[in-house]
């Protein structure tokens, strides 16, 4: 593998050009993408270009760059979350349909939980995430849940460190969260309230494949009041379970637990001191 | 750009490897990466050990490579796709909850019909695409209201070469076809009847960005029989116009309009002799 002389590889200079896109910054121009990825203007200009020739990035009249539809393509036709995503859409749509909130998929990935799909109403409110959002796992619904039914040590390296507080309401302390994952496990589902945002109140069920083992979480988020979800749950852990029995009907032998990956988890931690 | 005995890139290798994934094989062996990618074993082993380290690819226990949940992200979250989806999905949903036939939402890239939706009940008939899928542009209702709606440049490209017939129904002939175009400019909208695949009935209808230039293409599939389509076409050119209406409100002006990247097509045409 070709190295420049900090000792780096073309391809990971390559993914931190690709890091600089963000939902907030979705174009850029070669001069910000140096910048935002710290490589000298000629080598981002020179990446850059060979970037659009295989199309993965696309520039526009004016030489703003973005992230290629090649790309997405490519990451999307065989991705694992796309077919999750796609088998749980049905239950969603039904869901969202009556609860006519933010209904929510996410995985775990590292300390985060990753937004993989997201229905709302025109009328919704803000909302914390996106498609392709994270939010930090001890701080929402889902990734409670994600962390009560997926394994011990995941749980425990999490534990082990200080967790942030977003809001007052978020638990940071070791032993109140290990008693929230019991919780979960009996209950089946958490109500986050006001954890994460100060006027948003999220509810999570587990969605498991074949194996039982976690696969994803699936919220539906409202505005602060917490009545206005509590009415929802049997809702949410229906569509939850629904989601669960299509997973295994589909065969998803192919596709990794989400939870379980420990390793994932360590190469995230090493890359967010 | 550090480049092997062959001229070729260390980008256009991991390109390869990464064009090696597909929707109907989403797992694959190093051996089989090779293969498909068509570079030496070790070649293949090395470069994918780094996209795992960089988490573009994952591994599972059993050593089969897949494509990684990080890919999906970055790819995912400032793509232009992604948001021009997230504007349309709630017109989207009301139609499919009418209509309980597949709602797709599709662009034109080159001389195909790239899906970047899709919305399907549990019962819906089998369909020729998926989302990131593609079909061929003159054969889908979607691919003649992109191509009607957008410049003639690429039009007249198209129907300079000589188009494949998929059913009996698939109109080959540059006339025909332009007289479709004008058509489907008047109408708003093109039903195809059994023009892709033997059994199925699509209709489209445009959506622009506040410009007035296309950006996509709303559809429709429902099974052989037309009568049960149109019907559903007021209902289909509604979502459509408020899709675009909602683009509009959103201000998509960071967003390339679809069909008028003539640079696109040729490198595509290139790509794919």
């Amino acid at each position: 593998m070709a190295r420049s002389t900090s000792g780096e590889s073309v391809m990971e200079r390559v993914l931190r050009i690709i890091e600089a896109f963000d939902v907030s910054t979705p174009v850029l121009t070669v001069s910000d993408i140096a910048r935002r990825a710290d490589l000298p203007v000629a080598t981002a200009h020179r990446l850059v270009n060979e970037l659009i020739e295989l199309r993965m990035l696309e520039r526009d009249g004016e030489r703003r760059i973005r992230i290629g539809l090649r790309m997405w393509e490519l990451a999307s036709r065989s991705s694992r979350v796309v077919r999750l995503r796609d088998v749980a859409m049905p239950f969603m749509e039904d869901l969202h349909a009556v609860v006519r909130q933010h209904t929510q998929l996410g995985v775990l990935d590292g300390d985060e939980v990753l937004h993989i799909e997201r229905l709302s109403a025109p009328g919704s409110m803000a909302n914390a995430t996106y498609v392709a959002g994270r939010l930090a796992v001890h701080a929402c619904s889902a990734g409670l849940v994600l962390l009560a039914f997926g394994p011990e040590d995941v749980r425990e390296r999490l534990l082990a460190r200080p967790l942030r507080r977003y809001t007052p309401a978020t638990v940071t302390d070791p032993q109140q969260l290990r008693q929230i994952f019991a919780d979960i496990r009996t209950q089946g589902h958490f109500l986050a309230d006001r954890m994460c945002i100060p006027n948003a109140v999220g509810a999570a069920a587990p969605i498991f494949d074949a194996n039982g083992d976690i696969l994803a979480a699936l919220t539906i988020v409202v505005p602060s009041d917490a009545n206005r979800i509590v009415g929802h749950i049997p809702a949410l852990m229906t569509a939850a379970r629904g989601i669960s029995r299509a997973v295994g009907m589909a065969g998803f032998s192919l596709m990794l637990p989400m939870a379980s990956d420990a390793k994932f988890l360590a190469i995230h931690r090493n890359s967010r001191p």
